[in-house]
This record gives C-alpha cells, sequence and structure tokens, in this order.
C-alpha cells in the first residue's frame, strides 16, 4: 500500500496527473485508483478529486461530520482543483460544477448514487446555458442537481420524482427529456423544489460548498447506514477503513449538438470477439443509459457520425486494455464533440466469452498466462463437459425445476428404480422421474441417463448422486404431479406416461416433452492450456471423490491428483453384497453379525485392490462405514417383501428391525464412528479388507498409499480409541500378510465441536478431511433433506445470497474449518489437510480453501477440472495481494 | 503468584521452614504447596524439596532428560536437604531416604505413582534394620523401591509383583506382609530384582543418584504421556507449564513396635459431624491403606494404643482445619512412636456433610460467609427439594434406568395419558409409563405423579418435560416390555398390569413394585442461610424458565429474577387450543391461517396477561414458536380419528398434511424463526398478544418488561428482516393501545453458526439467549432423542466423561459461547446475555456463565435455588483467584 494509506488528504487527478499503484485500491476505491491511473497515462478524464477511505474514517469517528480538520482537506482539495481547472466552485459565471460517486474498496451494496452537477445555483443554471446559446443545458443540469441531492442526500424517495417527469413529458407532449424545451425544464426544476420542500419541511436554497459538504457527509455515512453495515459484517470485512468519494469535474453531454453519453466495450460480452461493443445516447448523460427513458443506439454509429471522438475512443480503449491487461469498458461523455473518459472497469462477457478474452489477450503478448488464468470464468468448463440441448425449434417448457446437475438428457419416462434397470437390460434410454430418490434407488440411477424430481433441493440425494455421477438431474420441480399407481404424471393439463420422451436441462432446470436434439461440445484446445496453466501455478493438490474402479479412471482422466473420499457404503448397495449387509443388520449377536462381515470381506477386498490398481502410485483415502444401518433396509412393503423371501424371515423380522433402527433425526444419530462403538466388528472387517488389498496388490507392484478414514468424530477420545484398534489390526494383518506399508489414519472434521477442539484431536490424527456438507448441516442447524421447504425463499427473500450447500458459507462454516486447521497444524504440523465435501468442485470455495491452507481438495471426478482451474487462480492473485 | 513462578529452582520444606501462598499451586502443585504450608506451621513433616513446574518445563524442553543446569538445581536441593537433615543419601550408613510423589496444580489423570524409599542400596538395608535390631525394616524397604522403582521407572507391569508378592505369603503361610520374616523379605526383594531384570532385560544395580535423576524424569515425563496430555488438550490446560514433584523424607511406618500409617479425618464424611474418622493399619505405610492386602483399624483405636500420638495428630488436624479453613484429611504415619504427617488435603464429604461443615466452620468463625458458602455441594439441594423413599424394608428393585429427574413417586400404573387423565379426576395418582412420551402426551405427563420411559435418554422429551415440572422420572428403562394392547408390562418374569402399584426413585433410577413409604424433607435452615450467602456475593441474574402463571409463582417464590424462557408452543397443547392451532395448520392459505389464528389471539393475550401479573416488575423473555407445525398434528390412528371427528373434516386430510409436512431431521428442519419467515402470520399473533397483553396490565399498575426471542437464528440477516417487521407491530399495537413500554427484542443463539456469526446478528439484537441444549446437540451432531442408543456406552467406555446434555461441554460447547459473547459484545456493548437451556441448572455450568461473562441463567423452577448457589460461589471463587 501506498503512503497515502492512512493519510485523510485528497488525490488530485487530471491528465498528466495521476498514477495508481494496486494496494491504493483500499483507500481511493475502485473507481477512484482507476482514474488516478487513467490521468496518469493522459487520458482525457476531466480532473477531480478523490475523497480517500482515510478521511471517510476521519469523517465517521466525528460523529459523520465534517470538523475543522476534515473540511480544511477538503477546502485544500477543492482549491487545487479550481486552480488546475480554472474554475471556481460556486461562481455564478461558469462555475466548476462537480459529480460525486461512491468508490468503495470493493463491491459493497448500499452506498450513495451519484450526485450530479453540485455547485450549480439557480442563476448559475441561467448563465450556463446562455453562455453557449442553449439554455436547456443549464436547466436540465439544475433539475438533475435537485433530483439527485433530494434523493441521495435528503433521503426523498425517487419515485416522486420520476412521476412528476413523467407528468411533464405527458404535459408537454415530448417522448423523452431531450424533447423539453428550456422552459419545460426551468419549470420542472421548480417543480421538483417545491416537491422537495414538501417531502422535507424546509426550502430549497442554493449553497454549493454546503450542499457539497452535506453531499461528501451523506456519501461517507452510507458505510454505516444498515446494507453496507449488515453486508460489512456478514461478509467479515470490519476492517475496511471505510469508502471513498470520487468529486469529478461535470462533462456536459446534455448539449443538443455533438454530445451525448455512452459506453464502451472493447470484446462483445457474449463471445468475447475483438470488437467494439456498447450503447450511445444522445444529449445525455451516463446516468440516462440505464433508466431507460430512451432507445439507446450502438455505440459503432459514431464511428460515421463523429468519425474523430470515435478514433479517439478506441484508441484509448485499446491503451487502457494494454495497460489494464484486461478487456474495458468505458463509460464516456462527448460535450460538443470532445471527449471526456468518465470510467472505466472490466468488460462485462460471459464464462464462454471469458476464455476466449483470456486467450487472445495471452497470445498478444497484452498479459502473460497467470494473469489470463485468473480472467477464465470457472463455471466455462460445465460448457465443455456435458452434452447441450439444441433448443431452436423446442416448444415451451413443460415445468421448470433446480438445476441441481449441468448438462442434457434426452430419454423416455419411468417412475421406479426397477422399471429403470429392466429397461437398460434392452438399450432403452430412461428418464427416473420421482417424488425424491433414496440410497435404494441406485441402480436406477446409475442406468438413467437423466433423473427428475419432484421434491428436494439442490443437495438432496439425487442432486447429489447424480453431481457426482456426472449425470444430467433437475430437481424440486414442483409442478409435477405423480401418480405411481398408474405410472403417470400431469404436469398443469398435460399427463405424461411411461415411456413418453422427454428432454431436461440440468444447466436451467428445464424439463421439456420430446425428443430435442443434443449437441455434444468438446474440450477444446484453449480449456487444455488454460488447465495447464492452472497446473503450473497451483499449490492446492485436486483430488477426487470415487467409489469404484470406473469412478477413480475417470477421476486420473481429469487429473485428480489421488481420491480424497472413497465411500464405503455404496458399495454394499451392489446387488451382490446388500443380502450379506442385510444379515449383517439382522444378526442377533456379534457372532452372527461377524460371520455375515466375513462373507462381505473378499468382495470388499477386491473392489480396493481394483481401487487401488487404477490409483498407482496416488493416495487413497477410504472412510469407513458412516450411514445409519437403517438407510441400508428397504422401507416399502413390495421391497420388503421381496426381501424376506430373498433371506428367508418373515416380513415382520424386517419390519421391527426397520422400526428398532428408527430414528428422529438419523442425521445426528447413530452413525459415523458412533457404530463402530456399538458394532466394533464392522470397521474391523473394513480395515482387514483395505490391508489385505494393499499388501496384495503391493506384491504385484503396484504402488499403494492408502489413508483410513473415520467419520463423524466429536471427541479426540472417539479418534484415539478407534485409531488404537484401527492400528493394531493394521500391524496384524500386515505380519499375517507378511508386508510392511505406511497407512495413514485420520479423520473427519464434519461437527462443529471437531473443529472447535482441534487441539486435541490432532493429536491423534495424520490428516483431517473436511466433510462440509455436514458441518454446513450443523452449522445452519439446516437439514439439507428438509432445508427445500424454506431454502428457496430464503433466497429470494435475500437472507442467503447463495445456497450454502452449493457454495461454502466462509463467515460461519469457514470460520469453523479456519480454527480447526490453524489449531489442529500448531499441534500436529505434520497434519494433511483436505475437504471432501461438495464444495470442493465449486470455485470460489475452492479459492477459500487454499487461502486457509489446505493441501487438498477432492470433488467428484467430473468436477476435477473446475477445481484445478480455481486453485491455480488462488495461487496466481494471492501471488499478487 | 510468588517470585517461585518462573523458577526451576527446587523448594525446601522442613518444620518451621516453608509456608505458600495459593498463587504458588501453578508452580508447587497442591500437594507441595500445602506440605509448604504446614512447614510453615512448623508442623511434623517430613523434611523435603519441592521440584517446581519450572524444572519440569526445563526438562522436558530438553526431551526428557536433566542437563547440567537442571541436574545443577535438583543437586544444589539434594544438598540442602541433605544438611538439613543431617543425612547424606545413597550413604551406606543411615542414609537419607526419599519418597518421590507427583504434586499437579490440578487434579490431572496418569501422572506417576509414589516410588518409595529412594537412596537405598542392599548394603544399605543390611544396615538400616541392624542398627535398630528389625533387620525386616530395612529388606522392606528395599523389596518396595524395586517393586516401584520397577512399574513407575522402567515401565514394568505391576500385577508381575502383585503375584510374586502372593506366591511369597502363601509360601511362608503368612497373612499379610507384616508377618514376613526379615529373610523372607530379604528372599523377596531378590525375586523383584530377577523379575525387573527379566522383563526390562537388565540387571538390576543400586545406584542412588542414578535412580534418583531417572525416577525424576519419569516423573515429568508423565506430563506428556498419553494419558495426561490428552487430558491436559480435552480439557484446554495446554497453558499449565507442567508438574511439580515433592521429594519427601521417609518416614519408616513398618518397624513392628509402635509404627504404622493411617489418615484421619476431622470430620465425619457421611454426616459432617465434628469427629475423629479414618483409618490405621500397624506396621505400614501409606500406600498399604488402599492396597487391600490387610484390614484397617479405626483411627480412634490409637487415642488408647499410642494417645500421646494421638493427643498430637488431633491437635494438627484441628490447627490444619483452622488454617486451610476447611475439614481436613491428612496421611501420617508413626515411626516407633513418632509422628509423622505425610500430606493434607480437604476431607472427603457427601453433600449432606458439606452443608453441616459449611455451616459449622462459618460460626465457629473458623472461616467467613464467603469460604462456607463455597464449601456447600450444590447437589444437597437436590435433596431438600424432593421426597425420598424410604427403602428399610424395600424389596430388590424390579428395574433400573437412568435417574431423570430427582425426587420419588408412588402411584398406579397407567400406560395412556388418557388413562392418567380419566384418573387423576377421580382422584388416583398415576405413575405413567410408556416407551417414551411426545407432546400429545403433555396432559398425562402434567396429572401423574412420575414417568418411566422404557427407551430415551436424560434429554429425552420424557426427561424434559419432567425436570421442567419438577417431577420424578425415570427413562430408558430397558428391561421394560410394555404391551399396549393388553394394557401390561413384562420385566423378566414379573408382570405388571395397569393400576398395579409402583414406586420410583429418580435420583437412583430404580423402580420398584408396590408402595414404599416416602419421607418429605424440608429446606432447613441452614440451606436458607447458605442461599442468603449466595445472593448477597452473586452477579449472575438467576432466571427460570416458565410457561404459565403456576410455573411462574413457583420460580418467583424459589426467588428467580425474571423468566428467561417462556414458551409459547406448550400453551398450543392446551385443551382448549390445540384445535383452533390445528384448523391454522390444515388451512389452505393465509386467510385460513389468519382466521384459525384471530382465535388463539385472545387467549394468549390472557397467558402473557397473568404471567405478566405474577412477574410484576420482573422482566419475561418470550419465545416466539418454535417446533416444527408436525408436532401439533397426532401420529396414532386413533387420535387422528378423534381429531377428525371434532374438527369435521377427513382422517385422510389430517394424514395427507402430516406425510406433507414429514422431514427426515426435524431438529434441522422446518421450524424455529423459518417458520416465520414461510408463515408470517404466526408471529405477527403472538407479537400482537404480547403487546396488547403488555399494554393492558400496565394500565392495571403492574409493570412489565417483555423481552420478544427469536429462535434458531442461523444469519444476521433472518433476525434484522423479523426485527423490523415485529418493530413495525409493536409500534402499531401500542399506538393502537395508547400505550408506550419498551420491549426488548433478541434472539436464541443455538446453532454454531449464529455463535460464530455474532459480530453481524449482535448489531440486530438486544439480548441473547444461548439454547444450550440445541447448541450441544449441533456441536456434536447428537440428536437428544437418538443418542440414547450410544451415549450410555460412550459414558461406560468413557469416550465421554459426562454426558453433555446435562453438564455443558465448556470446550466444545463452550467455546462456541464464549465466541459469541466476546464478539457480540465487541459490537453491541450493551448486549443483555443469558442462557435458558437445561445446563442454567447445572452447577459447574452455572460456574462457567459466570466466567464467560453472561448476565443470567434461565433454569426450571425447581433448579433456581441450585443456580443461585452455584452462582453465588462462582462470584467469590473468583474473587479469589
Amino acid at each position: 500500500m501506498s503512503k497515502r494509506s492512512v493519510s485523510t488528504a485528497t488525490v488530485l487527478f487530471s491528465p498528466g496527473n495521476g498514477g495508481a499503484t494496486p494496494g491504493d485500491v483500499t483507500m481511493l476505491g475502485g473507481k477512484g485508483a482507476n482514474l488516478c491511473a487513467m490521468a496518469g497515462l493522459d487520458a482525457p478524464v476531466p480532473p477531480g478529486l478523490v475523497l480517500p477511505a482515510g478521511l471517510c474514517a476521519a469523517v465517521l469517528s466525528n460523529g459523520g461530520h465534517l470538523n475543522e480538520s476534515t473540511r480544511t482537506e477538503l477546502q485544500k482539495g477543492l482549491a487545487q482543483l479550481e486552480e488546475h481547472v480554472g474554475r471556481k466552485f460556486g461562481a455564478e459565471r461558469d462555475p466548476l460544477l462537480l459529480a460525486l460517486r461512491s468508490s468503495p474498496p470493493d463491491s459493497i451494496p448500499g452506498l450513495m448514487d451519484t450526485v450530479l452537477n453540485l455547485g450549480l445555483t439557480e442563476a448559475g443554471a441561467a448563465a450556463l446555458g446562455k453562455q453557449a446559446g442553449d439554455e436547456r443545458v443549464g436547466w436540465d443540469a439544475y433539475r438533475r442537481l435537485v433530483q439527485n441531492f433530494s434523493v441521495q442526500v435528503l433521503g426523498v424517495p425517487r419515485t416522486g420524482f420520476d412521476d412528476l417527469l413523467h407528468e411533464k413529458l405527458e404535459a408537454e407532449g415530448a417522448e423523452g427529456d431531450d424533447e423539453l424545451s428550456a422552459d419545460a425544464l426551468q419549470g420542472l426544476a421548480q417543480v421538483f423544489r417545491d416537491h422537495s420542500r414538501q417531502v422535507t419541511g424546509t426550502d430549497w436554497s442554493d449553497e454549493p460548498l454546503g450542499q457539497l459538504e452535506r453531499a461528501v457527509e451523506a456519501g461517507f455515512a452510507a458505510w454505516n447506514g444498515p446494507i453496507t453495515r449488515n453486508y460489512r459484517y456478514e461478509q467479515g470485512l470490519e476492517r475496511l477503513p471505510g469508502t471513498a468519494l470520487v468529486l469529478q469535474a461535470m462533462a456536459q453531454g446534455t448539449w443538443q449538438a455533438q454530445s451525448g453519453a455512452g459506453r464502451y466495450s472493447t470484446r462483445v460480452p457474449g463471445t468475447g470477439e475483438a470488437k467494439p461493443h456498447g450503447q450511445f445516447l444522445t444529449t445525455a448523460l451516463c446516468t440516462d443509459l440505464t433508466a431507460g427513458l430512451r432507445m439507446t443506439d450502438p455505440v459503432t454509429k459514431l464511428e460515421k457520425e463523429l468519425p474523430e471522438v470515435y478514433q479517439e475512443l478506441q484508441g484509448w480503449a485499446e491503451r487502457l486494455e494494454r495497460h489494464f491487461r484486461d478487456a474495458q469498458e468505458i463509460y464516456f461523455v462527448v460535450e460538443r464533440g470532445k471527449l471526456a473518459l468518465l470510467h472505466n472497469r472490466p468488460a462485462p462477457r460471459t464464462a464462454r466469452a471469458s476464455l476466449h478474452i483470456a486467450l487472445e489477450l495471452e497470445e498478444a503478448g497484452i498479459c502473460d498466462d497467470k494473469r489470463a488464468l485468473c480472467l477464465v470464468q470457472p463455471q466455462v468448463i460445465d460448457e465443455f463437459l456435458h452434452p447441450v440441448l439444441d433448443k431452436t425449434n423446442a416448444p415451451a417448457p413443460l415445468a421448470k425445476g433446480l438445476p441441481a446437475s449441468p448438462g442434457s438428457a434426452v430419454g423416455q419416462v419411468v417412475f421406479f428404480a426397477e422399471h429403470a434397470v429392466e429397461l437398460a437390460n434392452q438399450g432403452v434410454s430412461t428418464i427416473l422421474i420421482r417424488h425424491e430418490t433414496s440410497p435404494e434407488d441406485i441402480d436406477g440411477l446409475k442406468v438413467s441417463v437423466g433423473i427428475v424430481t419432484a421434491h428436494g433441493g439442490l443437495t438432496s440425494h439425487a442432486a447429489v448422486v447424480a453431481r457426482g455421477m456426472g449425470k444430467c438431474c433437475v430437481v424440486g420441480a414442483g409442478d409435477l404431479s405423480i401418480n405411481y399407481l398408474v405410472n403417470e404424471m400431469n404436469v398443469g393439463d398435460q399427463v405424461i406416461k411411461r415411456l413418453d420422451w422427454v428432454s431436461i436441462d440440468g444447466t436451467t432446470g428445464e424439463i421439456y416433452k420430446g425428443q430435442l436434439p443434443q449437441v455434444q461440445p468438446t474440450l477444446e484446445g484453449g480449456m487444455v492450456k488454460v488447465l495447464d496453466w492452472a497446473d503450473k501455478y497451483r499449490k492446492l493438490g485436486v483430488y477426487a471423490n470415487a467409489d469404484t474402479p470406473t469412478d477413480a479412471q475417470h477421476a486420473v482422466e481429469n487429473g485428480a491428483g489421488g481420491i480424497g473420499l472413497c465411500r464405503t457404503e455404496h458399495m454394499f448397495f451392489e446387488i451382490d453384497r446388500i443380502p450379506q449387509f442385510r444379515k449383517m443388520i439382522l444378526a442377533k449377536d456379534e457372532v452372527g453379525r461377524s460371520a455375515a462381515l466375513s462373507e462381505l470381506l473378499p468382495l470388499q477386498r477386491r473392489d480396493f485392490m481394483e481401487i487401488f490398481r487404477v490409483m498407482d502410485g496416488r493416495p487413497v483415502t477410504i472412510r469407513l462405514l458412516d450411514p445409519p444401518l437403517n438407510e441400508f433396509l428397504p422401507k416399502g412393503i413390495r421391497s420388503q417383501t421381496r426381501m424376506a423371501r430373498t433371506m428367508g424371515i418373515s416380513v415382520e423380522a424386517i419390519q421391527a428391525r426397520v422400526e428398532a433402527l428408527g430414528e428422529n433425526n438419523p442425521m445426528m444419530g447413530h452413525r459415523g464412528c458412533r457404530l463402530a462403538v456399538t458394532y466394533p466388528e464392522i470397521y474391523n472387517m473394513q480395515v482387514r479388507a483395505i490391508v489385505e488389498a494393499a499388501c496384495i496388490v503391493k506384491k504385484e507392484g503396484v504402488v499403494v498409499h492408502p489413508e483410513i478414514m473415520v467419520p463423524l468424530v466429536s471427541t479426540a477420545r472417539e479418534l484415539s480409541v478407534l485409531r488404537g484398534e484401527i492400528e493394531v489390526l493394521v500391524k496384524g494383518v500386515m505380519a499375517e500378510m507378511n508386508e510392511e506399508l505406511p497407512i495413514r489414519i485420520g479423520t473427519m472434521i464434519e461437527t462443529p465441536r471437531a473443529a472447535v477442539v482441534s487441539r486435541a484431536i490432532a493429536l491423534h490424527a495424520d490428516f483431517y478431511s473436511f466433510g462440509t456438507n455436514d458441518l454446513t448441516q450443523m452449522s445452519y442447524a439446516f437439514s439439507r433433506d428438509d432445508a427445500g421447504v424454506f431454502l428457496p425463499l430464503y433466497l429470494e427473500r435475500h437472507i442467503l445470497d447463495e445456497d450454502p450447500f452449493v457454495a461454502l458459507d466462509q463467515q460461519g462454516t469457514g470460520r469453523l474449518v479456519e480454527i480447526a486447521v490453524k489449531e489442529g497444524r500448531e499441534v500436529n504440523p505434520e497434519l494433511k489437510l483436505g475437504i471432501c465435501g461438495e464444495h470442493g468442485g465449486e470455485p470460489t470455495s475452492v479459492k477459500f480453501f487454499h487461502r486457509v491452507g489446505l493441501d487438498y481438495v477432492s470433488c467428484s471426478p467430473f468436477r476435477v477440472p473446475v477445481a484445478r482451474l480455481a486453485a491455480g487462480q488462488a495461487a496466481v492473485e494471492e501471488r499478487r495481494n
């Protein structure tokens, strides 16, 4: 940060007189720093002052009012600016008019909007127009001052002025404000002043300096306004000193000739193509561009109409793109043929355009690969990974749900997992549609090309499983009314029967009747290049969550450095294992359980052997059994009857066991390592399978790094007791197999208590893997299976900005992660730290995990490239700061 | 802390040469500090050295080994001690023999046990006995050295030596070790040496100084041993520097004449009566008292046998009681008629005895009221609050469950809440026995004299409700096999039918067949005196959780300063409200819901008016609706049918709604303030009822301080949005009622996230009330309804030391409370802070809440005296430190 950092002194900028370093953003704000930089390049920016965040802090600590010292700073700056421009602020003839804008260090809501034409008086307004023979300009400027000042500083509601303007336009028979005569505008200013007086109870009086001071105070005060203050505390931004303000000489684009306002972008937002793009509005200021009172023209029309201005604009745009090393959007005003650049910012762009721009800028030498890497929006990868629907001739969607897993699918409807399996065997592409899915449906989920549920949120069972499989999925499509009995569903007045064709879009949540064509994009060369950059710079390992050899293969192909989560329970749902596992659950005692488990041992050992072979040389983190046993028993009478027949026992016996294992809150019940405390034989079998498998493949020459993970620990003693038992067994099995290999033993950190007692737990762990799904559930007390009822409303009402099951809640859940990382490493500096929740494949979360110092993230194999990209960006962004 | 605090220098103590201040405990340990104090009083303690915790830290930072500087400290101290005693350590003739004991600053498990007779060699052993004509003593001392040193320092398992001793006794035909001849003891020493060599692989050799150094290193090393280290990290004691050791000259009580070892207590443990109490064993050392090899005699036998010794002992005991201002237990040795005091500690006592002792010490002027207050064990209050069973002629208990709510009850068995209500109307005392209870059973719970459940833990519905009502309750009595259909239960081979008599003990969990007599204790004068002391010193407010005017009345009678939790949902379960509330739940839209709610408004308003009148002048914190709506609908077909009949709708409609509201994890589902976001009309009705009630009673002259509490907040915006709506309504209703009164609006902190984002939430809260029940559930991911399956095993296997739903888990859940308190006050120094979970009435938790700076605790009215006592102790203990 420069020496300006703690100062309350204003900073003058003016063409040829400026310059800024990135650190200045905290004090000058984004807008202020950019303006100083543009001025330093000698760009035609109207001169102005930045009132720094330090001044804001000083004013706020004085109860929001200027005092002698801060007033002196403001006046000193103003005098400097007056001298520079050669006009006097508040003068009646040719006064210096100023626009005041907020310039926060980051995108922060609730700050003050623009106040235009500060310094203008009624007399000045009359003079301003006369001076150049267009009285409209003076009165238009004056009515804008009255309007903006009343709204932004005096707190008069905006809508009153909008209504009055519309009345005036109607009365005058004008289409837009540019058609209002000088008289009409003068009248409008009067009407505005009256309105302001009526609402505030105080007469409007022209006091340029007083108005400037009050506007500055209001601009600073917004920093402590409810919206901004809430946002700062919620986002953990309490330490920022304040917002800067920019006070800039007005450029009047409201003349009728050769005047107007526009924005110019160096790239086309949708594609990233290097072509000018933007809007222009004649006889207008920049605030009119978005007001919607008049239609704008494409900015390219200036090429013909004001070729010199356009050429100058284009020249500066190119220079600024090179200087800021990114595509630019420039807000500008043309005042009687003279170009003024008001401010600039990175050009808006879609994800796909961001890739195009990044590659072009790097190839053109405008930026290096690090910078280019950071310009790519990670979402772009999704577009390359999944087939998309061609909606050119598509009908209106049948229904819309939540986009749970991206891509598209076209298939025939089934309502039961069993039907999906039957039909898939006959080569039919099925789309499984259910109220919601459960682990029993797993085979149906696997064979279907797409999944739709009527209930459930973005982290419902269907959504999580589908994302894990990289399979298109739409959930919570509440308009679907499914009738399982007759194998059909109603959507409004339409009926969809079993085997009807539907097409679904998991990126938008849309469901179409019929077969829409699909287009398969490929991971183009550019994307491969960007991922190479990411791998070159990233420090964070990227592992995958993979439960099967096939998943593991995908993980390796997508660049995963290991398996961060191998869920062993999914193995028990396989058709050849579930009977044994159920036998274990139904056994009366430990002997019966051990007998059933011993039948599972060779099967589970084979699973691990196959995965170890695929992952040759890479770590494989295996989580011991986690879900409650009840999940492995069928709930419906049909399935129970089938199970009874298969196992040769009574349905009543099954129902009694289901009942006995029933829990009020299974998420917080008898699961995870608690199962190991009550039924130690389960983990014993699993540990034996892991170690035997590792020893066998090692003899084959495979390099194997198993890591054994204990789930749902909440006390250090749970882990120390289980670790003791596991260590004894590991040693014993190795001795039996006459083999030695290093095996790490660690734990999931997925309860809030585990996070805050990390010091004690770290004594017994070789590694932590943060289970951020459960940690999020416990932090908020949000059951992800049930939150679908209120989460949508929470998002709609902006009580939440994002679904915390999608993007990690950094302030709450993330803070628990930070505590556990810091305190765990204090006790055990060798602790390997990773995360295996859904957040491991979400870009902003990945960047957070980099910042708090994890060693790796683990996500579904399909999200590995996204995580690699985000991890690369995080590393580069860190170095820049 | 004295200047000794950072020193590695040893501290000499010897009669007339000592003294210690309380701060020394950190460095000298409890035992060391007491010995210094006793020596300062010129008590006959064998001289010795304290090796301070500073020395421990220095040795541990050198890899656990003495180095030049620490060895020098030890030798310097030893030389001083030798000079003082006039004997040489390791000399062959009349050597200085030393006992080494751990002296930690607090009760910490896993440290080293005593090593006796350091400094003795084989030659010395022979000389020691010859010198005084009893060779037994020398060889006995030597075999003890070999035994203790091998076990404590060399790590040889203890059991081997025990077996060898028993073999020897058998071979010699001796009853106890005191009957072994000198030859036998010499032989035993040789056998011990051989055994030690066999296990360690190293010959035993007499090296007094080397052995001393190794014993000291082992004593210090235990500080980092697994048990102690785990304990320290789990308890947050990482900052303690280490353990002190005490090295004390041996007093040999093993002579055959006028020798022995004993412990002497100044008070009778069971009653607190001021009478000598304790044991004595002739020809023994103190470690033999608990070894169980021989039967001990009452210590009072010394009065006849060694009257001078006894008189001296009694005199010192009284002096020490005065000096330490507490009843004392003294460990002593008599060596040929000479008394030596080895160490002292507060005398053990029952809760009831603690009250007796405290009152007597204060009356006798031995201590002041502050000290006396701290000597009372808060559990004693339980004994005065509930009738107890007279078990003099009782049969064996029928079954045993968990003691869920103390006291006793005798009544006739019923298995349905409805039966309890019917019979209670006929004046029958009923004991309701169920698998588990639910809110539907509330009327049955209210009218029964006692409650028993076969399932559920200490925080199951039955347990929590019973404690809230101060009603005797036993839960989780797994041996009861209830058959609802035939209205009876089996326990083993016994059958208990409806209306059979049973007697239950909620303090022990026992269930008896038949009618046992009950005895009703009264809160005696002494207890009243102690509570007055507590109120005089305590800083923590004590409020009560009360939902009805009757509860509120109890609260005031028990000394509550306000209501910290008034649960509004319990009001809806009343027989005259539940139909309206159910109508609200079944309503199709907001209009229907509002109509049903408007019928509830006058009823709820009346509830509040009555409570406000009782609580005149005291704050009343009202929690808006918290449980999921599903809880208000009946689950059984019988109740559903009855409800359908009452409401004139179909059973299917009720079942459909029950189904729709069903959740996988209701504890983390659609409840608390989430209901207010989806159904704002519910809180609107409740807020209106509160404000109207407050205005009405204010007009009557009642002083009313309502506080409106929003439950289950996890984000700041939930509270800011709801607070905004509540404030508008409060203002509106006050204007309607033409009344003004201050109403605080605050929130429960019961999700881990709320605790860690306290900075943001505190912006919108006038008060926090920690809901430590839910906070505990979420921290551990323990559902209190389901944890009964594994919690007992967790306690049995010492994975948990205490049920975290009973005593607050200070390291985990408590840390979240600390974060929320600290950061909430930073942002909002006016924040009022309380706790209303079950922990508000548990003494150690109350002390924790005092330490972290809460303003009040709130607990069930029946626990208010316990909380007052604990709060008083916390305040006094804080001043002392």
